[in-house]
């Protein structure tokens, strides 16, 4: 293994893929966010393991950015009918990677082999590990008490004011196998522009995962998922004043500096260049917005130039 | 209550389309047999009570006999990627029933629990009871040893020949909440054409019932699902053979005649007459078979008839 991502969900997903053909998809392990995975209708959701592995697999829908192309939503609207909560949009075939991984789960397999089993029958030749294989749950402290997180993102649209963020079940945790390995075997690990708060936070809460990063002499790079201080899609604006942390690429710096060698920032972030180095880490400028393929691989490129 | 059925799937759940026209649907209780319930991706799928269930609701689909009208499959579809069973096809609205249900039964609420609220959610105004909360599973010995019922079923297309015929779990099982009661208070119980051995016999073979239907003083009513010596549809016929039982309405009444009081059979099956009248059971004809919803309402007007 020489690469190692960190990532979530729709961001890190793009710059995977556009990774995944610059480099051999078996040089790439993608270590992904389960914090927001959840139970709905009984069934184990894992949201980012998905959205990574549906991207990779190049079976994401493009319009929606989550979910599997081509999908119907009959079983949902039944489900209405049942009384059974309808927020949370399962797609019909979606249903049967929720439904294989649940069934893997309920035998005794771990979250990791359910994880291989589903990317290897989509045909992923990365290797994607969740961050564990016990469960984190990320949760979002509202005006009128703690919501899971697929609560405050979904049936809330994020639209509530946080007060707080806490990842449950982290401290009892283990890295999933391979994990630390990885990180300490890397050439570089890679940070994805993912919600630092809501994405790799629950990563780096990890027991063993900061000390991994530490340790590691791999180089670390992320990339900001801020831009021009706001977050590129969803709620990590509002994340991360709700920590007291700068909404802006340096402030993703901050939160990472104890361990991280390269930070790249947007271009047009490039006032924030001495605030970067100030914190002894190594500013790289890109166009980091990726609205087409050819964005995805231009940034992966000018990734893994840094690391060349 | 004042009738009672015993119900196994298609035809059973025809003949109560057409009761549930001519009576309350509220004066209607139908005991279901769960003999062919099965588990299958990780649900608890009850094939009986969802067909009698969805035939009553009118969203059963017509054409195919089971599941519901306007279905999709996507679901199956990818299951099959995933290398899960997908001889047993499941539809992605049908999904919603079973994840329902399953979800129900792992919070610990019982089956019967189960199909009320499924019954509820759904429309159906009569009291729909399984034969038994415990499970009771009915196995076929075929050449190669014991099949669970779906996988003859479903799987082996009833092709294979049958030894042996047992209903796992039987001796252990209770009758479900009310079944007992409600046979024991009936004015009439209606045994549905179903299938004597797969659909009936599992029923039967719950500790208490036959007890309940010999003691009650009510007018027991079997309609044979033997017409001219074959199944009017699915393996009665050759689930009868391997029981050594004659392929025959008298062969029905037969089987029942110990708390039996009539014996509906089909209109060209009058020359059996003597030999039901030797079981000392009451024959009554009719044109049995029930090719329309017209057929449904004239055979059930004929059971009403002998009951009044």
């Amino acid at each position: 293994v020489q690469l190692v991502a960190l990532a979530g969900g729709t961001g890190a997903a793009k710059l995977l893929r556009g990774l995944s053909r610059l480099v051999a998809p078996r040089d790439l392990t993608i270590v992904v966010n389960t914090g927001d995975d959840t139970e709905l209708w009984g069934l184990h959701i894992s949201p980012d393991l998905d959205t990574v592995c549906y991207t990779l697999a190049g079976v994401i829908d493009a319009t929606r950015g989550w979910g599997l192309a081509d999908e119907t939503f009959q079983a949902l609207g039944q489900m209405a009918r049942f009384g059974e909560p309808s927020w949370f949009s399962l797609g019909d075939r979606d249903l049967a990677t929720h439904l294989h991984r649940t069934r893997l789960l309920r035998e005794g397999r771990t979250l990791s082999d359910a994880t291989a089993a589903i990317g290897a029958a989509l045909g992923v030749k990365s290797r994607i590990l969740p961050m564990s294989d016990q469960p984190v749950r990320t949760r979002v402290l509202g005006p009128d008490g703690w919501l899971d997180f697929q609560e405050y993102f979904v049936r809330e649209k994020a639209q509530v004011e946080v007060r707080d963020v806490a990842y449950d079940g982290s401290s009892a945790a283990n890295a999933a196998p391979g994990v630390l390995e990885a990180i300490a075997g890397a050439r570089a690990v890679i940070v994805c522009p993912s919600n630092p708060v809501t994405s790799i936070g629950p990563i780096l809460a990890v027991p063993g995962i900061v000390d991994s990063l530490t340790r590691s002499a791999a180089t670390i790079i992320a990339v900001s998922p801020i831009v021009s201080g706001n977050a590129v899609s969803g709620p990590a604006g509002r994340l991360m004043a709700s920590r007291r942390l700068p909404v802006s690429a340096a402030g993703v710096g901050r939160l990472y500096a104890p361990w991280l060698d390269v930070l790249i920032l947007d271009e047009r972030d490039r006032q924030e260049i001495p605030e970067v180095l100030q914190l002894g880490v190594s500013p790289v400028t890109a166009q980091t917005i990726m609205a087409t393929r050819e964005d995805e691989i231009a940034l992966a490129r000018r990734v893994l130039e840094v690391l060349a």
